[in-house]
């Protein structure tokens, strides 16, 4: 993780943090009283590990220090340790010279970490560190600033809520509603007497009064002689809450303190269509309250981390709060340590989304340090990948994998095309970080191998006939069914020529007989797609009737699912289980990345915004406008029928790009019409508005 | 590990309960008063784990379980979980039907672990594990087979010991000798007053006189108001301690828990020479406070497991107490886990000598279930050790790699001769193991790989003008000094020849213009060398010298080194520091494995004791007796100048070697003559008496 802040920082073993604290979050998941382990490996930190620094003094000086753990300081490897008084903050005096200092911190709790300051040897850049495993590297830290203050949790931040509304039950007890969905904990003042008071959680008020068949339920044991407040001791995701008390327990006030990530909403979107707008709200608040320490699928029920619902959650991110260190974190927790045993979540599709989240953070931010970082998990991630290939190269899974995709009926068996356009995109990240990186052999390698499998890929599933992708090959066996899955990666990755994505759109994309995609999650790409081949309009409409179906059944923040089709009563079930339907999901924002990307229309084409392009579509509304986040301040998107003003951002330079009907002028720059009717505006200038006229 | 008893016995990860408990054994040392971790890469236990079994039962049953860690219990992959009370002993009804359990356990401080009792599905056989990593094994139990005592620590022994003698000091303060070397806790009883006392050990009288000199040494705060009794928290080894108290602090009486693993010592060794006896008795003490969770280097200092160190400590062992489960959890526990980044304890000889180790364990043993469970950790390994072999397929030191061998002064960059006899060891290891295995494919792999290596090695090495091997190339350089070690290790390996052995004897072994041999370590592989080549009498002097000079001394155990020509105020100093020299290090057993090997002369010939040989032989002695362990009963020896009488054990079949001046007669078998003049008797009868006649 990049420093944030000047002066000394908590050091420790890069990824160790990020690894550790996953741990500890991924096992917080309850179903209904008991716990639910993830079914797949937890990694740890490392517990022993040595930091080392040299230092040159002309004159002894003195350093302080505190660690997270047992720990001893040896200098220039003398085995003889350097003698300090044992409190939480000491110091020793280092002598003038020119020295190594080492020192071994070991804890098998918390991550060993080491904060140090004075004589020049501040704990941050200059460090390094190894877990004793024959490498140096340089020592990982982030905002951990206050030598008080180790990293042994998550600094979050908390705000208190009362209930907005508190209703009284029929069978006893009472149900109090938050006004909207949140997450944290809960207290109780004043408390007298000494019992239980059972606590039941909904994101639906049905939930909470289902007690025990609700996803979440605990009973606090309180004692008001002890203590007049009580809190519960686990964060819960839930809008309403039922309250039953043991005999004799009584309380005078019960709070919410909200736990969470502060974050800058940098994005924005308005339009002539106010749904829209509350749309593009909701989504920001549900993306937020999935973004702590790891970008997490949805609230409720898992609060995991996986590898595909993160890979779209990054990419929301990237158009409201373009808050980068939960994607790092995030990245890092999910690929863990070697060796590599498992695709990641168990997924083989779930491992090619994590390079392919490894490439749009990249093409994002420009931070070519975190690819180097982490570069070697990459490789090795690969080479795992690469050894599961079958005779022609392509993987298929294997009978421990998960070939998940989408919910939809289909063949799992065999190599299927969606999965090898994914590994094919994979190869090319790796290749494009390669020379990024200067790794001129494995340039070579996997741009080879991703032009070779690219090739094959039509060769084996391009059906010229049926004007798509086919399934798949199963035992030597084509499996000719069209399902639009390789259809949508095709056109995500740029691998279809303008005939072919024609015969796409056509033949699969909007063809009503093809089988439907069924995950929201997979909808999204869906979308994209269709954004890709000029169906922004359609795509509107679908926001406005799924998303706001939403709306209009009450939701305060994005489901995991919905079905307009179904009744209310059977809105929340799911997986075969009453209420077991995330209501607060972070795919359910996707609207963001859609209306960012394809209505306000700005992406980046070079990595870091160094270039990026702005193509605003109005689609069928009148109006819009917004602001969309880049590494080097936002650009701000304004059109409406008669005008387009764009202010770029503080660096980089862009491209306007549009179509009207009339002549379009502009003051500000030189306006050019490419051959197939659009017109183009260079944008040069960093903070410049540029507007353009288009009814002269 | 196997299971030692019938029932149930908590269930773990397979090799989990090692690892887990040689981090927590690694970080114990301490010098003075500061942490000294290993310079090697700790791994730790899977935190999160999975067993299932599958049971039929005709109705319904209960099953009683315990685990160790929060967990839940699933049926047939359904995500409700089965029902069961919140108490450390709980139970649940099974349904009728075929069905498969599930338990997931989750725990980040002790391993997760599992007893179950009931339902025919008593833990132990039947159950496997995975730890979420693509993989189910069969899961590991050993001898917890008490449902209130988990894998939470180590099942030691205690005995209580009383100071045999206590001195006052002039300056203040006491001494008090426990009368011998010992390891364990030590209390205070009937104490008064409030402040610390400070405690100073030594294996030695003066180590304990030198106060804050001393290797460990602690302040033990007491408050005689709140206890009477307080004990050290940390076991420590010690002859004699220094006490002193802060003012105001008196204590009634001072006692040691001695803490140990019981072991029975079936080996014996008794001659016409008591000096020898006393030798062999030592050792065994030696041995023993060595053997505990894992085989120590020694107990004093490190207290930590090395791997060379170990193949010795294994080797006496066999001749002692034929301990095997201690070798298990050390050779378990040095492996570790995957990834294999570095040599084991970082010296490259060391991962070869862990090969040996296991080629040793099996020879002895038998126990080809052992290297069925550890063969995949086998062949990584040596994966590893492949990735780092030179163009000419010989493996040379990194830069982060110790090449050890000796202490004695030589190059030991490039590819040594020595390193490659290891190697070359280690893969006929694989590949013997490879065909137990009925894995061809490797068998045939390594074979040839060793097979290729051996001539190489012969070719680049074997100096025909000098007489023996040279030392190594580096650079394409050859070095061409001659070293005792490739000698050593050609004839231990038995690779040479008739003529090659007489000339490794007469230029290199006993040649006093060679450079000598300095560690004790590779003093054992040396003597017994020597013994192979038939210079036992020689070999029983320097036991006899050496290991007796340390009883001149006052030895109550064997030392890390010993150098008859220091003044005895240097005897204790080692690595440039007062008192660092262990006094009770487990190499320094060493007699008890040449006295067993090549005096009483007992050796497996096939693994686990199915064929083996005895020689006896008398050296300069009268006469001999004594025992060896094999896992089926003990071999009995008797030698003097006109019997031998050998009791064999319980199954296999032996063969008696020896040469004698007279006609030998026996009643007992078929005695013949081979053409180099010894004479061979068939120990064909389990538990039987056989007895030779030499002088008719």
């Amino acid at each position: 993780m990049a420093n944030n802040e000047q002066g000394p920082n908590w050091i420790w073993y890069p990824g160790d943090y990020e690894i550790w604290l996953h741990q500890k979050a991924s096992v917080r998941r309850q179903f209904r009283g008991y716990i639910c382990p993830p079914s797949w490996r937890l990694d740890g930190a490392y517990t022993s590990i040595k930091f080392r620094r040299l230092f040159e003094l002309t004159e002894p000086a003195e350093l302080t220090l505190s660690v997270q753990g047992e720990f001893v300081l040896l200098l220039n490897d003398d085995m003889t340790p350097l003698r300090y008084e044992r409190k939480p903050v000491t110091s020793v005096t280092l002598p003038a010279g020119k020295h190594t200092l080492a020192i071994n911190v070991y804890n098998d709790r918390e991550i060993p970490a080491l904060y140090t300051t004075g004589a020049g040897c501040d704990s941050g850049e200059g460090w390094e560190v190894t877990a004793l495993n024959g490498k140096w590297v340089p020592a990982a830290y982030w905002n951990f600033s206050d030598i008080e203050q180790p990293p042994a949790s998550f600094p979050f931040a908390y705000e208190e809520y009362d209930p907005v509304n508190t209703e009284a039950l029929d069978g006893g007890g009472i149900i109090v509603d938050f006004g909207r969905e949140t997450f944290g904990y809960v207290e109780f003042g004043d408390v007298t007497g000494t019992g239980s008071i059972h606590l039941y959680y909904g994101e639906s008020r049905e939930e909470a009064l289902a007690g025990e068949l609700a996803e979440t339920f605990e009973s606090l044991s309180v004692d008001g002689n002890a203590a007049s407040s009580w809190r519960t001791p686990v964060t819960r995701a839930f809008r309403y809450i039922q309250l039953k008390a043991d005999e004799g327990v009584q309380w005078g006030n019960v709070k919410h303190h909200y736990e969470y990530v502060p974050m800058e909403l940098r994005g924005s979107f308005r339009s002539s269509d106010q749904r829209l707008d509350d749309i593009w709200e909701l989504s920001a608040h549900t993306l937020q309250l999935n973004m702590r320490e790891f970008l997490y699928d949805g609230m409720k029920r898992d609060r995991w981390v996986w590898s595909g619902d993160a890979n779209l959650g990054f990419l929301i991110n990237n158009y409201a709060y373009f808050e980068q260190d939960v994607t790092k974190r995030t990245l890092v927790a999910l690929r863990g340590k070697n060796p590599v045993e498992i695709h990641i979540n168990t997924i083989m599709d779930y491992t090619f989304y994590w390079f392919l989240s490894c490439y749009d953070y990249y093409l994002y931010t420009g931070d070519l340090e975190f690819v180097r970082t982490h570069y070697a998990n990459m490789l090795s991630l690969m080479e795992f990948c690469l050894k599961r290939c079958n005779e022609e190269g392509m993987m298929e899974g294997y009978p421990e994998d998960w070939v998940f995709i989408d919910w939809a009926p289909m063949e799992r068996r065999g190599a299927l095309a969606a999965e090898q356009l994914l590994l094919c995109r994979s190869m090319e990240t790796i290749a494009c970080f390669a020379a990024e990186l200067g790794d001129t052999d494995n340039e070579r390698k996997y741009s080879k191998m991703a032009d070779g499998l690219r090739s094959r890929i039509f060769e084996a599933f391009w059906d010229e006939e049926q004007g798509g992708f086919i399934h798949g090959k199963l035992n030597g066996e084509l499996q000719k069914d069209i399902l639009k899955y390789p259809s949508v990666f095709g056109i995500r990755f740029d691998y279809l020529d303008e005939e072919q994505r024609e015969s796409v759109k056509r033949n699969v994309l909007m063809n009503s007989s093809i089988q439907k995609i069924i995950t929201p999650f997979m909808r999204f790409f869906e979308l994209e797609a269709l954004c890709e081949i000029g169906e922004e309009a359609h795509v509107l409409r679908e926001i406005s009737n799924y998303w706001g179906g939403m709306i209009d059944l009450g939701a305060t923040s994005f489901w995991e699912e919905f079905d307009p089709s179904l009744p209310p009563e059977l809105q929340y079930d799911m997986y075969g289980d009453k209420f077991r339907k995330s209501l607060c999901h972070a795919w359910g924002a996707a609207p963001i990345y859609l209306l960012g990307k394809y209505v306000l229309g700005v992406r980046p084409i070079e990595p870091g915004y160094r270039r990026y392009r702005v193509e605003p579509k109005l689609g069928e509304l009148e109006q819009i406008e917004g602001k969309v986040p880049t590494p080097h301040g936002d650009i701000t998107v304004y059109r409406d029928k008669d005008r387009i003003v764009v202010k770029t951002c503080g660096d980089g330079s862009g491209i306007l790009v549009f179509t009207c009907e009339g002549i379009p002028q502009s003051k500000d720059g030189l306006l050019t019409q490419t051959p197939d009717g659009r017109y183009e505006l260079l944008l040069e200038k960093p903070g410049a508005v540029y507007e353009v006229n288009l009814s002269n």
